[in-house]
């Protein structure tokens, strides 16, 4: 059982921000790290890096909050912040990077993450969350939403004058439903990619994809061989990428985001006689998650999310576990709050 | 055994030219068509795709080249000159395209290659070999040359005006030995990753190569992490890529030459964490391929070779399988004109 009132956050010093959680999103991530699935856990751990509250206090060195501030931390804790890549606020790719949840501070303490009731965070790492957004279905865009925004933005798919292209979405899960949004939302061709035939109502009338395609069907999959400019494969589950690279144009990308813990089957034949490439992207970074949580509330995209009280979580867990879930648990943790005021 | 005296060419069309052969380097592609290893070889096959010969004959299409002309053909016979591909010079991922050998022509023949005395080759697809370039060591340019050519390239890594980068090469044979020489003609800093320690030497003294790894000594590799911009992978055998992508900067690019027969295991977490690409490139466009002839004639690059005469054919490629050859065996065809002709 994940108990709600877990090791204590470090003080709050002069740089940090004190947030009361009000919503925390449940990302695949949560589960690998309670199960110790890449043996990489320090218990105690509390999970979750999609929270979303209202800060509570401010640390003198803080400019940029102030109590009462809607707020947003995803998976980044701290980075070294003196590399190239934290000077141009790409702290994603920061080689001392440290997360929100099992990792550590730079005061040595463990970080715990959003499964809980407050949160001690560095400014540096915390965004603005837009008036127009729920604060629920806003939270799981601190993960979910960037790790799928950063890679389509790289690619200059979220370019206002962006020209239209055939864009390909590969599951239509927590990550998946949010890319088809941002996609849709700067008019591309979005094809969806999915083992489950039963998704393709709900992607085409609920979520405005174009195009659905059930990747187990080999005759299906042949008749669009090289027919996207760009695949987001965000299937973290074992696959092989030699049907979806035929499925992209010649000097087509396919970009991963999910994090299978085996290594992926890449046949070189697809690879080589299209010049396709597969990418890697992990999350995003400061800047760019701001901008994303702007877009969103520019264009009024939030998760489409199942809410659950805390005593909830192990429950949601085990169905997150087997993919039972529209599209994202959500924790109201406020509720907590209210019972603990009563 | 090979038989130097195969199924006849076609007939020489208004589009061809019939080229006396002069010299056929032995690539590693033909000792899987000979196998059958991909089970696609349409038997009786003659190999053979690093062909430089003299032409005899010119059909009245035909303006490009004249009787004498010192030629080149490498892997390419056909394509469906239509495509945007074609219209493009790219007729390397033309989806109609056929091989100089164990290809369709458009009149239905299959191809024969250039262990042969002569050949018959449309136009398009044959280039002209600079004169200062010896005919015996530039015939590996035409599919070896090219294939390392054209990603380097594709990454601006050949311009005249490129800024110098940190260029890894993995695999020290036919192909890694000419990516060495023109990524050292462009000003890189050229790094050759080997699994053999013996080859350092003559990778550094005689190639011009700035540093070596040998990558199976994990601690040369960790030493080495974040610090190329790119990698060329030239190795066909079956290998891991997770430390050769780990040696990669961020945003860093693989670009996979070699074409391992069974799926490469890729992990996904150095791909995610670097923002890494792991690309294919196959061979190259025609006008390519003669901007590289170009560029070989203008700096002095050749192949490394052992030429060896047709009777060691047989011989020679049971030495390729073992990867014991300095770089190229080249065989000498016009060795078998003269004792013909005696």
């Amino acid at each position: 059982m994940i108990d709600l009132y877990p090791p204590m956050n470090r003080e709050s010093g002069v740089n940090d921000v004190t947030i009361k959680i009000m919503y925390c999103g449940m990302c695949h991530t949560d589960l690998h790290y309670a199960k110790n699935d890449w043996g990489i856990t320090m218990y105690p751990v509390v999970p979750g890096h999609e929270i979303t509250g209202i800060i509570t206090k401010v640390g003198e060195n803080v400019k940029k909050f102030k109590v009462g501030d809607r707020v947003g931390v995803g998976c980044l804790a701290a980075s070294c912040l003196e590399c190239e890549f934290c000077k141009n606020s790409q702290e994603n790719y920061c080689d001392q990077i440290q997360f929100t949840y099992n990792g550590i501070f730079w005061d040595g303490s463990i970080t715990f993450g959003g499964y809980s009731t407050m949160l001690v965070a560095d400014h540096r790492y915390v965004v603005h969350v837009p008036e127009n957004l729920p604060m629920d279905a806003a939270a799981p865009l601190l993960c979910a939403g960037i790790t799928v925004f950063s890679p389509l933005k790289d690619h200059n798919l979220l370019e206002a004058s962006a020209s239209p292209k055939k864009v390909g979405i590969v599951g239509l899960g927590g990550l998946g439903h949010i890319a088809v949004k941002f996609a849709k939302a700067f008019g591309h061709h979005v094809t969806v990619i999915s083992t489950s035939p039963s998704k393709e109502r709900e992607a085409k009338h609920r979520l405005g994809a174009d195009d659905f395609i059930v990747s187990t069907d080999a005759t299906q999959m042949q008749a669009k061989k090289r027919s996207l400019d760009f695949i987001l494969d965000t299937v973290s589950a074992h696959h092989c990428l030699g049907p979806m690279l035929e499925l992209l144009k010649v000097n087509g990308t396919l970009v991963l985001v999910g994090a299978p813990d085996k290594p992926i089957d890449l046949p070189s034949f697809p690879l080589i006689f299209g010049k396709r490439a597969v990418k890697g992207s992990m999350t995003g970074g400061i800047r760019e998650t701001q901008e994303m949580m702007d877009v969103c509330g520019k264009h009024g995209i939030t998760c489409e999310i199942e809410l659950v009280t805390p005593d909830k979580i192990n429950q949601s867990l085990q169905r997150l576990a087997k993919n039972d879930v529209r599209y994202r648990f959500v924790i109201d943790i406020a509720s907590s709050h209210m019972s603990s005021r009563l």
